[in-house]
């Protein structure tokens, strides 16, 4: 079926590319077996098919509505929802004694890439609740946890991040918001917070916000930030709801797309002040929020994925049904028409949505493997490893994926032509749906310079050291197996990103405004060497599982192996030009005066 | 104003770009001054301000409605579509025998960039009007023309061009819609068309469909193409309408964006036989037709760039006037935040969409100044070789333009963040806008295989000689002025263009299935080049013009170099891999099998 990532490919991608089969050895997982896993995923692929994917036109069409001060979702958002929570997705990795199931995080990941082909307006409130319950299990006291985990586990209470402001968009330092500490221990909140993804609804119970603010006389800057639960609905007598908060819902913003995910304009303390707790310490609440910041960017890029999966196979399943015109070669008028997919440029278009979509999920699922192995791996020193070749994957984890879902889908469209543009096929929605995953969990300037002017220098260097003997291990075992062109070719653009790195590392000590100008640049090349080494890999088991395999998964095998090819060929030679610009520090856009502009 | 094209960069395209004064010198023009092409302008800068802007974001949420038959537009079209008509617009470059101006070409299309700029749904309606008109002017029986010319001069009526079938597509050779010889010489139609633009609207009293379709008998494939007129409604008494034509309107298609102008889909005969005219000679019909799908294209490249130019002016406008953030090089959290624009990656944002937008408009105005060439130049010689040229550059006017179109309105959005994916800005319907442009008129794919098959080898390459010749001239221009790098490059990217382009050439005789199969990389390597050319071209007037300018002009000179910098330095080098491939004929998408896919 097309409208959730194919079965074969999910398998493929964890027990093939990805050896989650040896998680099983871990002590946290000894009561699980592959049957578990391929059932976590085939639930969640039916009810992405059943649930999601046939409202996914209706949600756009109808958007959340302001009645009455509240987000009022279309009734098949509310059934969809009460299925994620009652097969238990939103507590699956929590452990046992949480009242979790243990689910390895990338199993967990993977089923929810259904959830977001069918159908991410509606699946990602699942995905905001369970990174919302992720901090509270992290950071909470135990009295907030006893009384608010349990019912965002079980779907009760849903859970958001608050961190945007009207006035300081991507500058979290200068977020304004204030909390005033109260003698019963809990704070009074004030102020107003902007695109907050599911701020309101009328699903759930109660909506649980992680709200940063400024706890008043706090000092100035990121480091004056902590972190607060606030509920919508105060607590009760027992378990009960008592009070509503004093939260109010500002405004729904209207979007291009992605429109089933409330975004909102949520004012806290007009009335005086809205209860919450802190969460975790004082002044430390940014460093704390980060967990579900980079949580939710590997969600983006996995959401990114499964949109241009979802879109490549919706151009294909087109381009293999529908007859047009003729190849060059044919002179013949009265010639059966052939179809589309046997036009070159139409096998190039869906090539490189095969090359996009499943390479940055394969990107993806893997930095969910290495968050599994931060958090279970036996071993201290690879915890270590796998934290920080995490911290260094993000940035690309979250922009590449976002930048070339969004590619992908915009071929997808060209693919069906005049058709991709109407609104009688999901094309066309796909598109406007993915752009948003440029922007939200930080635009792509944004993690360009957390890659370049962080990630890369810190701890010495270490994370971009992981990194590179990471890959340069599998450019060895590839040159290994015969893969010799693309495993030379891939080295030489590590030597170009380790020599551009220590470059513009060197040059962010006196000129950090210059170094960091092209740092989108930077991000992309990185990106572009990520995503060969990934195709590398996947090339790599292609190669090896292709004798003896049947028609059937050698087809897919060739196929893995033609997606490599593409981008050795294609994507990966563009580097070259950018590691010149790079080298060069290119002064173009930074000597750009504003006066110039017009 | 952000709404349309600024005056001066219209004056400097047009003034010293272009040498459009010059054009006062041919005998059409000699009663016209410089004065009347600036009111020219002046009064569409004005309609398009004040009549069309206005309701860019009403027609996109009131999109055209299906109403008894009939397509219903909101009523601030039917006012602009009024004043285009009053003013003069539709037959301002008529001969003053045919009721018009005798306005050039190419002031009547830089006027028109301002209505693209302001509401392109709006201002289709001309441009479709425009181009049926010019077809009946080139090919009509002198008892159409006596009929039909002068409402669709003064807006009575509009016109469609009706090539699109449902079973189709792309692949004109294969319609199927059939016309039937009547003893009093008119034709009976029969068949469906779909996506015609402007195909039904409630504004004028007619609707002049231009209809390709067979005569019964005729041979298979585009040689059995004939052209046929074919209005709404039919003729009565005198000048009056009679009866309903046998065309009826089957549906609208819901599009992406670009929502006010319809897409329709017609049936031709339900009732017997819609009553049509021959336009031109029998089984000719495409080849007149594609005297109006030239123009059509050339219109959608300025379209393209006028869409991107608006979001750059938009986008421009934010950057400058909202805070957020501070430099990296910034860090005292209580120091004032800067404006966006000050951002090193925000003004790359923008320095690109400079580059894109103003680049494709220099290209078309060029394009539109060959076209006046080639019909009004006084020497033979030059109007050939203008003929020629433009031949060669269209697909690239027409694909480049609406690929960097897309790409400068998708960094338009993202210099505004969150923000510019609501709908409380214009730039994310720019974005849905411009879309469309990269499907309409030929796909791109259909152009890269126009060019490379047909464009670059027809008699005898002379189209491609023409461009390397003015190409090479213009680098030798640009040499001898001090622009020595560019030049140089330049003259590096023409010598492997034309490597490629003679392999590509020569493979096309033994393999033309695998020659074309990167048609479409060849396309884009060929567009970069053509615009390299026309920064440079922009870049020794701005080095020539700076001397003495005032601080303003400056200003702009200064912009343009910096632009034409950023092309050189960011968009040229990325053709070095496209050559490679090009040159390896690489087999990738070829080589992809169906199975292999999922």
């Amino acid at each position: 079926m097309a409208n959730t990532i194919s079965e074969r490919e999910l398998a493929f991608l964890l027990y093939e590319f990805l050896d989650t089969d040896s998680l099983l050895q871990r002590e946290r997982y000894v009561s699980h077996s592959r049957e578990v896993f391929d059932a976590t995923l085939e639930t969640a692929r039916q009810l992405a098919e059943d649930l999601m994917a046939p409202h996914l036109h209706e949600a756009d069409e109808n958007e959340p509505k302001f009645v009455e001060g509240q987000a009022k979702l279309i009734a098949p958002t509310h059934v969809a929802w009460k299925a994620v929570a009652e097969t238990g997705f939103l507590s699956a990795h929590w452990n046992e004694d949480e009242g979790g199931l243990q689910l390895p995080e990338v199993v967990l990941r993977a089923a929810m890439s259904a959830f977001y082909a069918a159908n991410a307006g509606t699946a990602s409130y699942a995905m905001l609740t369970i990174g919302a319950s992720n901090l509270l299990r992290s950071f909470g006291s135990d009295a907030l946890k006893a009384r608010y985990l349990a019912p965002m586990g079980d779907g009760r209470f849903a859970g958001t991040m608050a961190l945007t402001e009207p006035s300081q968009g991507s500058a979290l330092g200068d977020i304004r918001t204030s909390a005033v500490a109260q003698p019963d221990g809990s704070y009074r909140l004030s102020g107003q917070k902007m695109f907050i993804s599911g701020g309101d609804q009328d699903m759930t119970e109660n909506i649980v916000h992680m709200v940063l603010a400024r706890i008043q006389g706090a000092p100035a800057g990121v480091k004056g930030i902590s972190l607060f639960l606030v509920p919508k609905w105060l607590p009760g007598e027992g378990d009960a709801l008592g009070e509503r908060n004093d939260v109010a819902l500002a405004g729904l913003l209207h979007k291009m797309g992605w429109r089933n995910t409330t975004s909102t304009v949520l004012s806290f303390g007009e009335q005086g002040g809205a209860v919450g707790w802190l969460v975790g310490r004082e002044h430390q609440g940014l460093a704390h929020m980060f967990q579900m910041m980079n949580e939710a960017r590997i969600g983006v890029g996995v959401m990114s994925a499964s949109i241009a999966w979802r879109g490549f196979s919706e151009s294909l399943n087109y381009a293999r049904e529908r007859p047009q015109g003729r190849l060059p070669s044919c002179k013949d008028p009265l010639s059966p028409q052939v179809k589309l997919v046997e036009h070159a440029d139409v096998r190039r278009l869906l090539l490189a949505q095969k090359a996009y979509a499943e390479g940055s999920l394969a990107l993806c699922l893997y930095a969910c493997s290495l968050f599994e192995d931060q958090h279970t791996h036996p071993d201290v020193a690879a915890r270590e490893d796998a934290r920080q070749l995490l911290d260094v994957l993000t940035p690309v984890v979250k922009s590449w994926s976002a930048r070339y879902g969004a590619a992908a889908n915009d071929m997808a469209i060209q693919v069906l032509g005049g058709a991709g543009y109407t609104r009688d096929y999901p094309l066309e929605q796909l598109y406007r749906d993915q752009r948003l995953n440029m922007i939200h969990e930080g635009a792509e300037a944004i993690h360009g310079i957390d890659l370049l002017s962080r990630k890369v220098v810190m701890e010495q260097g270490a994370g971009l050291r992981q990194f590179m003997d990471t890959v340069r291990r599998d450019v060895q075992r590839a040159a290994d197996a015969g893969l010799r062109q693309e495993a030379a070719a891939l080295g030489t653009a590590l030597d170009h990103l380790q020599e551009v790195s220590i470059a513009l590392t060197a040059l962010q000590r006196s000129e950090p405004d210059l170094a960091l100008a092209n740092a989108t640049v930077y991000l992309d090349a990185f990106g572009r060497v990520t995503l060969a080494w990934i195709w590398l890999r996947q090339g790599l088991v292609a190669t090896q599982a292709l004798t003896g395999a049947g028609t059937e998964a050698a087809n897919h095998y060739h196929g893995k192996l033609q997606a490599m090819r593409y981008f050795f060929q294609w994507e990966l030679p563009q580097t070259e030009a950018q590691w010149t610009l790079l080298a060069r520090v290119d002064r173009c856009a930074f000597d750009m005066h504003d006066a110039w502009f017009v």
